[in-house]
């Protein structure tokens, strides 16, 4: 079996197997309704919001559309693309709307002045991914709310692999609808997401969007503590489990934990002369809970990624589309730790030696990082 | 912990409750692929298809809604509606194109006049549900479908309480798009369905349907053996442990199993002066799934169903919206079998017997039918 150093689906804390492995219940009865409300009310914690929390059987995308398609009475939505889920965003929201796609190139930092512009043209939303997975970037989350304020525009995140692992403050930026997957930093197993949702986003409400994702449905069901349509049991079950984790550890604690572990990965990388793909700009920062690099000279995706897998059982993440061999990606997300970052980062640096690709070794650099007090 | 007996979500096998207590895997890797090809496979079988089969992480709804507006592409829409599900399938299809909603009394038959007088009038496809859950009533299928084709109209199946369960034949029959949800007959947990799709229904692709639930990207990532979107991990180890089951079984037995099982509720109802709550034309039977009795005079919902979970720790359903109080319903779906119906039945008659809602024990009538050789 594989580590997954993915960013996503995640490496499962035992805890979280374990709870997986019961017989069902009734999704009508109480014994769900108690499942179902405490994960409402830790999850809001983690999006850093007093609203409301809706959680989906589906995907991360099927709650970016889910986002996007409850709240698209709007006469054109701003959709910033600097990686394949701002891409994503676009895509989803052409099915409902017009969109005014920003476009930068991947791994670049989003210009905030082409935001502003846009908005001052007539968007009434602007959709952004707060962590893109692809590219190893954080977005400027607050600045970009900031500006769609002047604008009195809708604002909407993916922050699907960022809340549970990075500092997300919804309420306080301004963020009036995001959404965060089950299999990211929540530490869960893949097919659930959750969307919130702030008061003022109802005035957008089309009561067109599709059956599945209306979240105007979750909402009347919300009031008795039920999902409208038969939950995923088993995933409800393991999220409340992966949820009891983050409440023992602290979510002040869990952050500065994912923080730590990528900052360890990057002066590893840096350490050795291996180059972060991320171009950032003064807004912008290094994900916290994905790292993107660089392929070195002299090594192949399949030798370098082929290479961990086969000899040390571990899995990493090439490059999607068209950066498909030329980055690799290290998800530091979810329950892991010191000691599968160190152990990732030892078989890496073993597989690139063997082809020449790099000298000498960094791992002291990295420890020298994870061994200081923040981490456990 | 409840014994289930309702329509779903059904009793886990214990296979299958530990076939999820699994570390995750990379969904990109071949481990995966395996597991994807097994289930499509199977499925296959159990629609009744060689056409494409592809699994959605989501709810039986997110199958309906995939199916209904990946081929929306049409003036009109028939939706035969006499039950809740059906009522869904005119919800739904009213957000992608213009519907005739054929509206029949919830438990009576369908009128099949009125099915091709609306073909007639111009509907270039039809949405049915195979068996009724929400009233315990099996649907002609295939005369649907043969009306369907004199008009050269899609046909478009619910099967999500019926395919793996009872027989379901569906290029023999002419269905086009049919679902299937995991928790039902197939005995898996909740949280997949599967839309099984034959070539011809591709003339009516809307390339303008949700997203999340565009079965053209299904079909262009099932030719690498993947999902578009993460899948839910833990429920496709479970479904493939199901669908294993299912094979070891042999559909067939299968089938014939769960109709005896349905056969001993309904005898043993009818034995103690019960009334089953279909009325039943000509075309359409009792489903052979889930059985739907009304409530008996001198009981009320809560002694009835109450009563039995509290003193049996049985799980039975009650009816759905305008039936709430009316009606009861006995699920027997999936991998239960003898010693789970007839505790169900023994259970329920003590619960009426101390209201003196009945009188004598119909057991050995049940058990007449359950201890055939055909039932296991």
């Amino acid at each position: 079996m594989d580590l997954l150093m993915i960013p996503g689906p995640v490496q499962l804390h035992e805890r979280i197997i374990r709870a997986m492995a019961r017989q069902m219940i009734g999704h009508r009865t109480k014994d769900f309704s108690e499942i179902l409300e405490y994960c409402t009310e830790m999850l809001k914690k983690c999006f850093g919001t007093k609203h409301d929390v809706f959680i989906i059987s589906g995907s991360g995308t099927a709650g970016m559309e889910a986002a996007v398609a409850s709240f698209s009475k709007v006469r054109r939505i701003t959709c910033i693309d600097n990686g394949k889920f701002g891409d994503r965003f676009v895509r989803i929201a052409q099915r409902y709307t017009e969109v005014d796609a920003l476009r930068f190139e991947w791994g670049t930092s989003i210009d905030l002045d082409a935001v502003e512009m846009s908005l001052a043209e007539g968007s009434e939303a602007v959709a952004f991914v707060h962590n893109e997975t692809s590219t190893g970037i954080l977005n400027p989350a607050k600045e970009i709310a900031k500006i769609a304020k002047k604008y009195d525009a809708l604002v909407i995140m993916d922050g699907i692999t960022s809340v549970g692992g990075d500092e997300v403050k919804m309420d306080e930026w301004g963020i009036d609808v995001a959404i965060v997957g089950s299999q990211k930093c929540l530490g869960a197993p893949p097919g659930l997401c959750a969307v919130a949702v702030n008061e003022r986003a109802w005035e957008f409400y089309n009561e067109r969007c599709p059956f599945y994702l209306d979240l105007m449905a979750y909402r009347k069901k919300a009031k008795d503590l039920q999902t409208p349509y038969t939950p995923a049991i088993p995933l409800f079950f393991a999220l409340h489990e992966a949820l009891k984790i983050i409440e023992e550890e602290g979510l002040e604690n869990r952050i500065r934990r994912h923080r730590t572990m990528a900052k360890a990965v990057r002066e590893w990388a840096k350490a050795l002369g291996l180059e972060l793909f991320p171009k950032l700009n003064e807004y912008s920062a290094y994900s916290n809970t994905v790292t993107a690099i660089k392929m070195p000279n002299g090594i192949t995706d399949r030798e370098l990624r082929g290479g961990l897998r086969e000899e040390y059982g571990i899995l990493v993440s090439g490059g999607q589309e068209h950066l498909k061999g030329k980055i690799f990606r290290i998800g530091t997300m979810g329950n892991v730790g010191r000691r599968e970052v160190i152990a990732t980062l030892a078989g890496l640096e073993d597989v690139m030696r063997r082809k020449d690709v790099i000298e000498g070794s960094a791992l002291d650099v990295a420890m020298e990082v994870l061994a200081s007090k923040t981490q456990k």
